[in-house]
């Protein structure tokens, strides 16, 4: 019996694209077939594409969507491109896999949902942690009613090196609020069954002075107020002197669950100075379950036609947080989410 | 060659100054002589009085103070008596151990400073954190610039059981934000060796509503802005579902430190469920190193008239930061440090 | 330019083989074809083909072996088939990746590496421990002289669950001595970097009294002595209670390692009982990492026309402490290698 | 209510039983009095009694038997001496308190017995690690049934430093074999609730190669058989490259547990490098509660006429074992204790 294939082509093959083209080509996903790569560099995707034995290549996006063979669309391009790369699918009627943020803005954001609603295809967000087998444990756990209620969410996410300058070239691609925050944004949301309806962000140039000078920070710390009372905090860091690090800690009323470890390999060297173990290098490595769960599920959600699990207004409802968080920065007060946003995109949800 | 002693009598012989007064009696504090305790409940004196065998009891505070004998008194009395305690003591002329929060206010901390100040005794205050083994460790590490400069400073700080009502009988003893934030703040300060500008606090009866009829919150999240750059993020929660919890993350420009541990017991039980551990159970058990080093270290510090090494003005600091968290979370924005408080006690130290 | 390929089978794709087909399938080993898949059961190899879309399907070795496009095979066959499928394999020009243990006697191992060596091809054996990155990352601490001399070896090896009785029908598969220790006396060599000169073994059926009547043990601890000096404990255990375990320790003369954990997700779960954690279900589970790693070697390797870096004489020479310790056991005394094998395969490695 | 004494004299003042003479002194056990110390170095007694203010000091142990005020014995001499001082103290009607081992050899275990059965004293051995929090928690999750029947008893005990040659002064004090061996041979029968009846060692002069010239090994590996079909393996190593090592695992039918841990201090040191953590440093830290839970449980047990909970004939199972250990060490086979005792004291328990 011949399996139903979905045709799926990958659009920027940087690190986190060619990771996606992998899980895509592997035998993980056997339903999925990837048909083509594209990246605005002619270098990068013919050595991505000889290295997975990819036969279509593109420099233009435009041309992939033009394929009749393409059903779906992997967006792995720079944060800026995001919003308009998911119109264009859409007008193409791709389905489309997106990753966080869905855009910078909420205009971007409410016109690339105008778009995927009026072409009617699926979108589905790469909050990849969802997927990570702590973090779903963890969902699994409070849905078993282990924990309570959930009240308290904290969450931390490190990163080991800041983006060089050229990401800020030509423009911003979203600051440390919209690029990192949203993926705590849509943990907590996911996490407490909750909306944030207040933030209060302190942020800074802590450890590279040099990020004030491109309008952003490198450390926010984020309060969060929820509509049921529930509270949380979430620390982004662009430099981490140590190593990846994302864990999270979610407190409810009959218990708590810890999530995330710092450790990489299972290995300790000890000596007269004490215990040594190594630290997680980065989210490659941390998530790769993650990663390759978030993609067999999207492409078994469009072959089989069901509702996709993290959806644009999820993305969407997670970027208003980040807007928020930003603003509170700037201005140096508390911001309520209905000052940023009244509601979900226009259309509604 | 007889060992110089001190003479110490100990006010409020409650689980903390019980402690106390053990480790003031025990072997491990030589120099120390128990002379005296006191407790507003004859009950309880006298059944503390005999398991420790210390001869003399009081009810009143004031005959204790009559005792020519006594070089130096312990203050463990309910938290909205520490300032009052302190002026007492200090008009006659005993050096003072006080806990934390030294006032519920700050006009009662000015006061008291200042009655210590005319009277020219000393006054440590109870931040024993400081000299837990982990958190002394942490600072050491800093000091010896292991992990370059501290920039963010995150800490934890979860009871087990919530204080019972009659905490709030005659009067606030403190909020959450007084009683329990101060710990944390106090190590904010210590750690980064730098000075709190400004906080923003979230706080709410979360886990307990009927801490919202007392006027106090059961959760607090407070963001802290630094004079030099630096930030942090305290959270306090009066009711831990799981056990006592106190950790706390500092990450520098160089490297990391994370103090604490959740664990009481080195014992791990595995089954085909998983595998469990015990967790802390209060802070007395949690701090056993830390409340004997802290008296160990009073007690050297008087006799040997050597300034204390956590003054009254650490205590001061440390609640004005609590004040302006209080204030923060009353009033919905974030509270600069000036706008409660201009700078040091009236008279300065 | 077309990447040079190897062309695999893998004979028998039960748990084991099937992981092997998916990694020589899969992106991560582009240089790798796998061909054909051979079982004994027609419906898993049909099952196995479908689901990883390989072409052909066999149940009979011999016809792979006819396969001129065929270079290399991957025998994961019932162990008691592997020496007998290592020659059958040599005959035909195979290079060849055997899983552990290599055989079941000596006898049948000696036969085999004639075998091999007459036809000039490479073997490799599956000790993939030496892949994973705890065990890796041990030994180039060795190597780079970080613990001294490594003196004392200990490790540990728990199934969860035992094998079923159908392992025994039709003749034994190997004692717990052969098929589980065997991984850890291969880890033992090569970590001391020295050899095995006598054992002593204590067995039973210890959790499962069944395993008596299979003249087998589910429970052995074995004490070995390196011709160095050195020494080490070895436990194999069939059935444990939690879940699987692989871990050891390495002793050096300037400090220690610690290789191996027992968890699997990193989600901890608190709550006023404690603090739970799951543990490792499978080595499937455990050894990712290393059955991919260990496979590209061997494609590398043969693809290079490199010495493989596990020979059958690494093989053989695991065997030989295998069948020492189970006659230590048998017989109720320490057995010297040199009772068992007066060195390595009659011509020499 | 003057509360019932017990007079303890602690003969032996170094740094065990300078231990035990705080313990003694300090408020934990109100109940005991500690008049006398003694010490063969007049040194030494005077600067422990300095120190901890004890009026009454003696080099003599005889002195302190003739004291009339004298209750109870607790033995820190030497090991050499422990037996001879058992015999010495009963014949004096003296309640003890005895270090581990109780003797070096059975004649000298028997006639201290005898000795003790006569005069109709008590004798408790210094078994501490019955009384850790870890251990005695495992002891009763075991007796509450949560792990079926235990069946396998592993344990390390690694000592940092190995003692100086003066140890060996005078004849032996005990080979590793008596000296550390018998804690880990005491537990596996306190957790097993079972005999050990047949042993296995291998052992040698691995990481100090000097031992060799003293007739004993700085390294142990024992195998052991229970009676009852358990197995066991016991680790002892005098020189411990990276710290204070004391942990145990307990393999029962429907589950585990793990007991030790290697740190110290709750500190985690993180960098470019990975994360450090401090070591164990010796057992004086690491058994400090098991120290005083022990003497506390001895002095009640004599105030209040039980019998001790761990007897000299515990003490003398354990040394069966050390010395049937040894024996197969030097013989070169396994031993069944049969061969060293064939059972109790001569008079019976």
């Amino acid at each position: 019996m011949p399996v139903k294939k979905l045709n799926v082509a990958v659009i920027g093959v940087g690190a986190m694209g060619k990771r996606h083209a992998e899980n895509l080509r592997g035998s993980n996903i056997p339903e999925a077939r990837l048909v083509a790569i594209a990246d605005s560099s002619r270098e990068r995707v013919e050595q991505v594409g000889d290295e997975l034995e990819v036969e279509h290549r593109y420099v233009n996006y435009a041309d992939v969507l033009e394929r009749k063979d393409v059903d779906a669309v992997v967006l792995t391009t720079p944060n800026k491109l995001h919003a308009q790369n998911i119109e264009e699918a859409a007008k193409a009627g791709k389905h489309i896999f997106c990753e966080k943020p869905m855009a910078l803005t909420l205009a971007q954001a409410d016109s690339a949902l105008a778009a995927v609603r009026k072409a009617g295809v699926q979108l589905q967000l790469g909050f990849m942690r969802r997927y990570d087998p702590g973090y779903k444990g963890a969902k699994q756990r409070i849905l078993d009613g282990e924990i309570g209620t959930p009240m308290i969410f904290k969450s931390i996410g490190r990163d080991r090196q800041p983006p060089n300058l050229s990401f800020y070239q030509g423009g911003t691609n979203g600051t440390l609020f919209i690029t990192t925050c949203v993926h705590d944004f849509d943990l907590a949301r996911w996490i407490l069954e909750d909306e944030v309806i207040a933030v209060h962000a302190f942020g800074g140039a802590v450890m590279v002075p040099e990020f004030a000078q491109m309008n952003d920070v490198d450390a926010a710390l984020v309060n969060l107020k929820f509509s049921r009372g529930g509270l949380g905090n979430i620390e982004a860091l662009r430099k981490s002197s140590y190593g990846y690090d994302v864990r999270s800690e979610i407190l409810g009323t009959k218990g708590a669950l810890f999530v995330g470890s710092v450790h990489s390999t299972p290995l300790q060297v000890l000596s007269g100075a004490g215990m040594a173990q190594d630290v997680m290098v980065n989210w490659l490595r941390r998530f790769t379950d993650a990663y390759l769960a978030e993609m067999q599920d999207f492409v078994h959600t469009i072959l089989w036609d069901q509702p996709v699990p993290i959806t644009g207004e999820d993305g969407r409802r997670a970027l208003v947080i980040s807007v928020a968080a930003e603003r509170s920065y700037r201005e140096g007060r508390p911001i309520a989410i209905s000052e940023v946003s009244d509601g979900v995109a226009a259309s509604g949800a």
